[in-house]
């Protein structure tokens, strides 16, 4: 019988042990590539004041904000006008805006440059659909205070390396400049001040493509004359034409231009042909506090980046303290997926389980040595009683067993007092 | 400047690496201790419907709830009569309400017994204390569908090991039953309704002692002759009654003492001498949801306990499907703080660091190349630019390093083109 009442809530899933234990098997593999390449663990508070969560920072994502009401004498509901008389706090939507509210508050006790890695959930408000949840894992790495392009190479070597951890291969990370897309629209000559709502249309570039990109900027009344140069300049791009190239006709001044063509040569030297990096002037990333160069990674097969990133070097500025920073984050949900879908992937994270059947009128000791042994033999091991009906016993494991089975997993059964090695189910 | 706006939210705090690296190798030591012993990791959601999270079966947390605003049409402010018509879900208080939830909704995709692993943040809206926070985490074991002892010796084995794992030696390990307390509180003739009230009472004996535990039932109007039989019981057990002896003569059911007695003295022959295991007819253990067994983990010169757990065969009812249930809680936080205290317990956490410093006129690939031989040889390295005044660097690299060691670390530098080895901070 499926208990529909006791469904986890809207838009939430449970994630079941096989699941889990890949996931688990991910963030270790993940933490130990990271912390090789000098990103220290920090843990950040899950629930924030509103006031750090809004503001502008978030972008979009301020509006899927999960408020925590007040409690105790703050909360007056006898006079409520508005959402912020009755909330204080609210769950973090990202893992960026809490790291910069950290570093502001603990710089004084962190290295400089202070380079972080957070793993763990936040929480957005969004309609519920399939592959798409309100809360989810995020997987970052950031530099703060790093103003030079070491920052960007090693978060983008850490991160390759991360990501072949889990036995990818074949990705490409794409790079591409803020202000290389700011002399894009300039040179096209949409008015100055819509850089930003140009910028959220051409980041639907893959989804839509080039003549979508243009109808919807036709839609929102952008000037024809410069939509007739970008598409111009965008077709040129898709045949192939050699960006930096575009990078120069558009006018990109030479220090940008020279900063991520160092990136991405020495990014893509240092792959050894495990995966790509190229220059891409269509990439966008939809926040809006990047400030200098951003880049996302594709996977063969998978629409959407399965992680990305950039420099936010402003961001700082609102607790009082600029600071240069720089983030990638790992598309955890989706990497998982790209894992689960793959046997390959995931065989690393194999387990061997065994379960030991013993009766209810056996001496516990030398049944509690045995299991050591297998133990300390590498396996995971439980104890049951074992039943009248053996035979149905075994099977209800052996069910139990392809539930629970990944490639490259062993089951085993072990009848206390019969067998001397576990039977494979 | 340290500035206070950045303050994490109030009951909150921010993790130092130096402490998240501590706390990250007492999460993979648990983790790889209860996988050894057949336990499974499962992930549920961090925000549930309220529904679950109350209704009696919380307690005194119900009354801590951190509680999220409904969105959208939902949320209607015109009609604000209770805190009810505003929030439809709220932050888990526990690890043990909503896993029931997660057995009940996924039940048929699990083995049976399921034994789980948890580890994950809980919130509770309490009064900040030091020592005490609103955010914390949790780190259980429960085992579901096992209506015999094997359960708790299951928990408790695993358990021990796991606190044996992170270097703790000579924890005591106590044993009481629900139903023993059921006794007591029969056999001292207090009123058969108030058993819970005068559980709550007793529970805090480890804190007033004897005569504040008299004093408490008195101000509570218990029966002046009952409270004189249990202060008379309660003086016998402290000067070393013998517990089984106390069990009998309070009318314990032969079948719940045979119980205790067989999980004490097998628990305790396990532990080999690393720990002890007794009987101890006053453990309590605050939540209401208990209906057998319940052990306590007490650590010499820590006034309360370190871990906790037991027996509670009613609380999966209330999702229509009643199942056996059993579970073990470590006090996270509060091992933290003992291997915190402790050089000699944490040391297996200990770390190498090495920053290479280099010229940015250098050529990058040669300086990654010996980043990665460093990395090889299992040192967390990271790469700086060197600076004009290196001696400066040096002592700034130096303070760095002392902010974070803990016993055991190697924090190094090596000057790229000069050193072959690094040199110790």
């Amino acid at each position: 019988m499926s208990n529909k009442n006791a469904a986890p809530a809207r838009g939430t899933r449970d994630i079941l042990p096989k699941e889990a234990q890949l996931r688990s098997w991910a963030v270790s593999r993940i933490l130990e590539t990271y912390s090789k390449h000098g990103f220290t663990q920090v843990e950040v508070p899950i629930i924030e004041n509103i006031d750090w969560l809004t503001g502008g920072v978030g972008g979009e994502n301020e509006k899927l904000l999960f408020k925590i009401l007040k409690r105790g004498d703050k909360l007056d509901l006898t006079e409520v006008k508005s959402e912020d008389d009755l909330c204080d706090l609210a769950l973090r939507f990202d893992l960026t805006v809490p790291l910069t509210r950290y570093f502001a508050n603990n710089h004084a006790l962190l290295p400089m440059p202070f380079k972080a890695i957070q793993i763990g959930p936040v929480f957005r408000a969004e309609r519920p659909q399939k592959g798409r949840f309100r809360q989810f894992t995020q997987c970052d790495i950031d530099i703060l205070g790093e103003p030079s392009y070491l920052g960007e190479i090693e978060l983008i070597a850490a991160s390759a390396e991360a990501l072949k951890a889990l036995s990818l291969r074949g990705f490409e990370i794409k790079i591409n400049d803020r202000r290389a897309l700011e002399s894009f629209h300039r040179y096209c000559g949409f008015e100055e001040s819509r850089a930003g709502e140009f910028f959220i249309i051409l980041d639907k570039l893959d989804k839509v493509g080039i003549d979508g990109v243009a109808k919807e900027l036709a839609a929102k009344s952008f000037a024809p004359g410069s939509i007739d140069k970008a598409m111009k300049l965008l077709q040129e791009l898709s045949s192939g034409r050699d960006p930096v190239d575009f990078y120069s006709e558009i006018g990109v001044a030479d220090e940008a231009l020279s900063q991520i063509v160092k990136i991405a040569s020495f990014s893509e030297d240092l792959g050894g042909g495990d995966y790509s990096v190229s220059l891409d002037p269509t990439v966008v990333r939809g926040m809006g506090y990047y400030t200098g160069t951003v880049f996302e990674v594709a996977y063969p097969g998978w629409g959407s980046s399965i992680a990305g990133g950039g420099r936010y070097d402003k961001m700082l500025e609102r607790f009082g303290r600029g600071s240069p920073a720089v983030g990638f984050s790992i598309g955890f949900e989706r990497v998982m997926s790209i894992l689960s879908d793959n046997a390959d992937s995931s065989r690393g994270a194999a387990q061997r389980y065994v379960t030991i059947l013993f009766a209810e009128s056996d001496e516990l000791k030398p049944v509690y040595q045995l299991a050591d042994r297998w133990r300390q033999a590498g396996y995971s091991v439980s104890l049951r009683h074992r039943q009248a009906k053996i035979g149905n016993q075994f099977k209800r494991l052996e069910t139990e067993a392809n539930l629970a089975r990944r490639e490259g997993d062993f089951f085993g059964v072990l009848v206390y007092g019969e067998d001397t090695e576990p039977r494979e189910l």
